[in-house]
């Protein structure tokens, strides 16, 4: 049997009210307690959910709703409910956290009382969502919009506002955003000023796994920008994803931006897809649940799953971090030596898909890449060891083409190969020839190794790893890595920052200290405060009761 | 100018002499040495190489060749050139280690040397090297042929006979391979008994750079077997292939097959891909030069990369290990029921790609999966949260349905979502139901989850673990991780030995104490004696000093 009343004029959360609802529902007494305020909507879950009282007819969005189902008939149960709600509702007050934010009234407050505010966090009901939206717009204001049950229009309409007025609309139905720091919403807590990994993402778990599995590898994010799951949909058009890439690719602080979200809709994805070619910084994109069908195009690295993701973008971090300590070799060739075909192939698979070349499936002369400005050849190729020994075994092979690289090239990538049967010191011959030919040099010349081989083999992984570094060699651990570094050396965009021409266009909230208007839930507030992020709670209450006729009248009076 | 001389009946291994010819190329008063066996293939580039002097007429096999190119025609060069090659060749024979292994002039006495040879490692000149490669598989021996130069035909045909005596022939041109701590030519020293992955290539540094990733992780191999570049041909049709796999799935030490070559012909790919799938372990595939079409298909995983390909086999290494310390499940279900809806689908995604089921597109009722087995639900979807938290907040509406889960599951698989906004003990939740559960029910079920969240949220990730472990959870780094040990579980072939049914078709020389024939290269011995691997020296040289129609009559003596 049902029992319901009202608790008149007394506006709370969704959250508070269903948590409080889950607890009173655990007493032996009743078999479901359901608390919510009363608004149309949650009218409605109450007769879709068989909790509906005609009590609650008398309901507005201000007043709390309490229905009550109990095995038997009597009413004396309203009233021991009503204790334990209240008891529950003080307990709630009384556990908050001591805030040292100002709590305010109105949006017109909370603008007075923090001044410099640039981001607007909106969690009440969504049928309300949209009016303090488009206000903190209008003023301004970035928008974090966690709230759901928004309207596509009402979405396109304040996303369409936001990129007019480079403002971010984070959702509507946003989970998570960590914007300079301040943690929006539901956020992990990634230490501050670590790594240079930018996340836009339509996605909130997706975004919180790769700020997890980035900060178990002991690096962070600038920024997480979150899109709400309808921002890649044909109607919404990645407005908001648009905004988001320009305003990463812009900042100062983020190296590499991940990407992750459903698949987008034919026609955004392929607007997405240009906007991403375009940026200046390595992307990586997630669109989850396909298995890309290539691996790269040009500065987009696509992946196929979180783990796989986050791989990418540390390693792309670290691949931007040490370009930008090496000599500028931007326009100029790569070229690559190799004693192993395997590893020449796969360097070439991987130059290609990144330059956007061919492969060199006729391998003439050992060439498994080559352009005008770019090879990749296979020493180990017949051609090369036709009477004399493979390159593994006589490092000359390779090191007479060390001596007589040409001033066109920027990069040398190489491989030396450990273990029984190779020579005893091919680093010591690889290292010498660099050497030599760096020192009769007029232009820069970057070169990047890698090392396979164990540190037990006879040649000892570590040491040789040392005789390379020590000539001014870059060693790194797989060939993917080697042209990850080779291919943003001699793109003229990705590293170098022409700081004056960007500064135009980078966006303050990036890297102005955040201050929030925080509207609704009071726990993000609580959890600004945590993370020392100035902000101001607006306690917000539906306007003349709910009423809506009467909500119009006070606006067209304003 | 040319000068040329021979020095007859003294054969020498080729890399020695090419070794050598480097060295005296050095001298000032020379342009080029070349010296080389006076083969007809070794004749061919002296021509070819512009180096031929009709000295080299009166050449055969047993000689050794020595042409000289000059500015200056003085004849007196050729003295210097002998005295200086003499020195060279004692030189290298006084820095020779040691040898305490046997050296012998013929396979008979080699055999009677060493009676329990399980290997023949030849690397004498490819035509030659038919010959002694057809007595070793005829006398039971496993063959690793260094060799190059072997035609296409007498690969066929070795491997052939290979296939039906259940012997190995690795090569012609195959040079690396290690059988059972055996490093046969070039091959990187691993940490015997650390690792369970055995390696299968057609690609000489593709399996070293596995190898070396594999090293540089902490993990091992069981063994590595080469099988020459052309194995996979059409022609060939991955005979050798065939063999390694069904070996290394039946050898007790192998948990995790790792499968690198170029792209197999069509007809060969297919036979390759079902021996494949029939395997009871898990396979990691790499075709090299072509991102895979699909991720997995059954126990197959394909890579993109050697680094890729090294991951995927550690990660199933580990899945592996922990399966078999984990309760039986096989054939049960597997259930997911997720807080974090990107999560959820990455799952679904990866248990569909794992277990041949379709997503379930409609997500009708938060299933990102359904089948009458497994399932995967998003207990995020609006369906759970009309009128109720969200589960990230409220664990309640998982653990409701962790206390019904009913005995045909025999996994589950959750995410713990940490961070601000979150619940403030979600592992707890998770731990005490799952306690709970357990204690009632009668048949196993094994718990994994995944942990999204740093060490500096306010739940602490690695307390939230402690929680989770404490309650005999699995708690992996990744949903990849998560549903590699699902799948494995559940299926019946994998994890579990069945130790007498394999018995029969373990291939001796996998789990015997390797004793090898060298044939050729006397520095193969040298790194075998180094890794305290038994071996015998055949120190070959052509038969009847080289004369076909005499070797033709002596092997019709015989």
């Amino acid at each position: 049997m049902l029992h319901a009343f009202l608790k008149k004029g007394s506006f709370q959360d969704s959250v508070s009210l269903m948590l409080i609802s889950r607890d009173l529902s655990k007493a032996d007494d009743l078999k479901r307690v359901s608390i919510m305020m009363g608004t149309p909507s949650n009218k409605d879950v109450f007769r879709e959910t068989g909790m509906w009282h005609d009590t609650l007819d008398e309901a507005g969005p201000n007043d709390i709703c309490v229905v009550i189902e109990t095995e038997g008939a009597s009413d004396a149960i309203t009233d021991i409910v009503r204790d334990r709600m209240e008891a529950a509702l003080l307990a709630m007050m009384q556990g908050r956290k001591s805030a040292s934010y100002p709590i305010v009234h109105s949006y017109n407050r909370a603008l007075r009382s923090l001044p410099d505010a640039n981001i607007t966090l909106i969690s009440i009901a969504g049928m309300y969502a949209h009016e303090p939206a488009l206000e903190a717009l209008e003023r301004g204001q970035h928008v974090m919009l966690f709230s759901d049950n928004v309207s596509v229009e009402k979405e396109v309409q304040l996303k369409t506002l936001g990129r007019q007025k480079k403002l971010l609309v984070m959702g509507p139905d946003c989970g998570t955003s960590v914007i300079n720091g301040a943690p929006l919403a539901f956020a992990n807590r990634m230490e501050r000023g670590l790594g240079s990994i930018g996340i836009v993402g339509a996605s909130g778990t997706g975004i919180q796994e790769l700020c997890s599995q980035i900060a178990l590898q002991g690096s962070g994010i600038t920024h997480a920008i979150g899109l709400g799951g309808r921002d890649l949909s044909e109607a919404v058009g990645g407005l908001s994803a648009l905004t988001a890439l320009e305003m990463l690719d812009a900042d100062p602080s983020t190296d590499v931006i991940a990407f992750v979200s459903k698949p987008p809709a034919e026609r955004v994805r392929a607007k997405i897809s240009e906007v991403m070619q375009g940026l200046r910084k390595p992307v990586v994109a997630l669109f989850l649940g396909k298995n890309p069908t290539v691996r790269q195009e040009g500065n987009v690295y696509f992946a196929y799953t979180l783990d796989e993701a986050a791989q990418l973008a540390l390693d792309l971090e670290k691949a931007v971090k040490s370009a930008r300590h090496l000599p500028k070799v931007a326009r100029q060739g790569i070229l690559g030596l190799f004693s192993g075909g395997t590893l020449a192939a796969e360097t070439a698979m991987l130059l290609g898909a990144a330059l956007g070349l061919k492969a060199d499936h006729e391998h003439k002369a050992g060439f498994m890449l080559h352009t005008d400005e770019h090879a990749v050849i296979d020493l180990g190729d017949d051609v090369y060891t036709r009477g004399r020994p493979h390159p593994m075994i006589d490092p000359s092979v390779r090191t007479e083409r060390i001596d007589v690289i040409d001033e066109k090239t920027g990069v040398l990538l190489v491989d030396v190969v450990l273990g029984f049967g190779s020579h005893a010191d091919p680093a010591g011959a690889v290292a010498d020839s660099v050497k030599a030919l760096q020192a009769k040099r007029s232009s820069p010349l970057v070169v990047i190794a890698t090392v396979t081989g164990t540190e037990a083999d006879p040649q000892v992984r570590s040491e040789q790893i040392a005789r390379l570094e020590d000539a001014g060699i870059i060693v790194l651990n797989s060939p993917r890595q080697a042209v990850m570094l080779a291919t943003l050396l001699v793109k003229p965009e990705a590293c170098n920052k022409p700081e004056a021409l960007l500064k135009e266009a980078v966006s303050p909230v990036l890297v102005k200290e955040p201050a929030v208007i925080n509207i609704g839930l009071r726990e993000f507030a609580d959890d600004l405060q945590t993370n020392d992020v100035r902000c101001v709670f607006y306690q917000w209450a539906p306007a003349c009761g709910g009423d809506e006729r009467l909500q119009a009248l006070l606006k067209l009076m304003q």
